[in-house]
């Protein structure tokens, strides 16, 4: 058995379930089979973890694929992950997510209360979802991006059909509270979507749109914090809390990814 | 007893509860009285059928109307089904639905996950709400209909008031991600509703609004599918999954049901 | 013990934990250490009080803060309020709501299904938050605030930034539904903000604003009923239903208030 595994009252562990050392189980979780989960891995009450897919429901011959959560991970209460999930190391959820199968999440990524990842993603290292995103199936959110409340990146150009195109987010991309990203558009590195806006086409990098349907309003470079009258933007030069630069600052960092030490 | 019932661990099972054939009741759900449960239902984790209504928290002699849940459906995890719901056969949900009170719902008919559905209203058959859809009370949606995510339909024409106005949504209309519905609005046989739109006024058949605050654009039949270029308005001529059109296509299947094949 | 405490079946009470008279907490629910329930409380299934902050997760010598619920408080299932949280009597929520650490709601106040509370914030008595709407940290709320659906309150002028500067919304105003409301703003006295709209300045006593951007458009005393043709706002003396004023009218009310009698 493993190290140190603490389970709460009433857990349900299926056959198959591995276990890394210092994992907690919180009470009334339900464990499906097939599911690694790493060290120090907390698990917040009423979650579930491998829920079978939606062929659970039509093949008595099912298996539950394999799921996998990072160790150093924490999932908060009344959260479901579903099979076929691979989420890495240092995780974080806030409550009642959602993540629907084939989602893969990178490392160190946190993800808020009540978001909905529909399935069939790719989220990188480094992205923050705040409260109530949903991600449309197909869609493809690089390392470091940001993601704000109630925000949904579509996928179907003319709903109801047959055609899934997911939104790209490229690194370092902000996306405000609210808005809705069309099908197929890419977000630029670097670029700002304002709060509540409709974006029907690509943003280049490091442009600020904004409006319902978005305009492009300029660069982000020009975005002065209000108090010091400081360039905000890029945000990687001014905000470092939970980055990998967080000790010495980005430029710092980014020498010692180039020169490998 | 009925004939293989599957029963979870930590089932809370109150009394005058009737089940179909080949049901399913997930580990830790709790079943209220009074309901009605139909053959090869699937009922997930964590979920609650037969609430009790505002009526039970102020009277000692409360009794919980009937609740009917039709055959062959499925009810994904932490979801939430009022007394005095009715939903027919083929009725499937995402995760953590909540059904109010005196809710109708027809046959074949899929809710997704967080979908909000508060009550008095009733609901078409073959009916697609995507995610954390929220349904006012008095709201009226037909048969077809489809809604996306985050979408709101209002009922308060100047809140805070006693008056409750429901919307109407016609059949075959489609409502895209994020957009809000006034009061008393009618949306229109196979209208078309953009994303994050406000939409004020009723919604003539066929026609397309969009914007906030939503403005007639055009008709449904001039949008075109940009790899194909072929119309694709009104959808059922275009789209048939999990349609009762499926095998043959729309014509066919409107033919057969008018000479009464 | 505490008198007439009904606890459901699979309930788990930490140490620590106080009960007044009557309380009901239904079953499977976790109610954490440190936690004052009042006279007449209801809690719903699969609920937690007193969910450990932050801290917990890397201070192993954690200690969970006290939590208040007040009493005649009716909390529906499925909901997480979190250990610090203080709430006073007669409070009701809808379903899964979520209550983060250091809120303070005053007495009579209800906040619906899936409201997220995300802590460090004020709301008055008799406020009404309707479903889904997100309380972004440092938020004031005042007496007799409604905040429709979907609404979000922001709080970060740069995001991502360390600035946190929360909106106040003053007593008797309302925000209509899928209304984002930016850092600092504040929102006067008896205004209305329009449904969909994006609030980017402080909103004037008795002024309406609406669109996205948000503008401001008129009084509200000239907001007709569309049936009877009278004035409807300030609403304080045309809606009644649960405000201390239920019986005699706000006039009478606020004159016995101002007698002290």
């Amino acid at each position: 058995m493993s190290k140190n595994l603490k389970l709460g009252t009433n857990v349900v562990i299926h056959e198959g379930v591995s276990f890394g050392e210092n994992v907690t189980v919180s009470d009334f979780c339900v464990i499906h089979p097939n599911v690694v989960i790493g060290d120090n891995v907390f698990i917040g009450n009423f979650s579930i973890i491998g829920e079978p897919t939606a062929e659970y429901y039509r093949n008595p011959d099912y298996k539950n694929p394999q799921t996998k959560i990072g160790s150093h991970s924490i999932i908060r209460s009344h959260s479901i992950i579903y099979a076929d999930v691979q989420i890495g190391n240092y995780f974080e959820s806030g409550h009642r997510i959602t993540i629907r199968t084939k989602t893969l999440i990178g490392e160190h990524s946190k993800i808020g209360t009540l978001c909905d990842l529909q399935g069939e993603s790719q989220i990188g290292n480094y992205v923050r979802l705040h409260g109530h995103v949903e991600i449309g199936e197909k869609s493809n959110i690089k390392d470091f991006v940001w993601i704000f409340s109630s925000v949904v990146l579509t996928n179907d150009p003319t709903p109801p059909s047959n055609i899934i195109q997911g939104v790209t987010v490229n690194k370092f991309a902000v996306i405000a509270c609210g808005s809705i990203i069309m099908p197929r558009v890419t977000i630029g590195e670097d670029a700002l979507v304002g709060a509540l806006s409709l974006v029907r086409n690509d943003v280049p990098k490091e442009m600020v749109v904004a409006g319902n349907p978005a305009k492009e309003i300029g660069s982000v470079r020009d975005i002065k914090n209000k108090f010091t009258g400081e360039q905000v933007y890029p945000w990687r030069y001014t905000f470092k809390r939970g980055m990998p630069w967080e000790a010495d600052g980005y430029e710092k960092w980014e020498k010692s990814l180039k020169s490998g030490s």
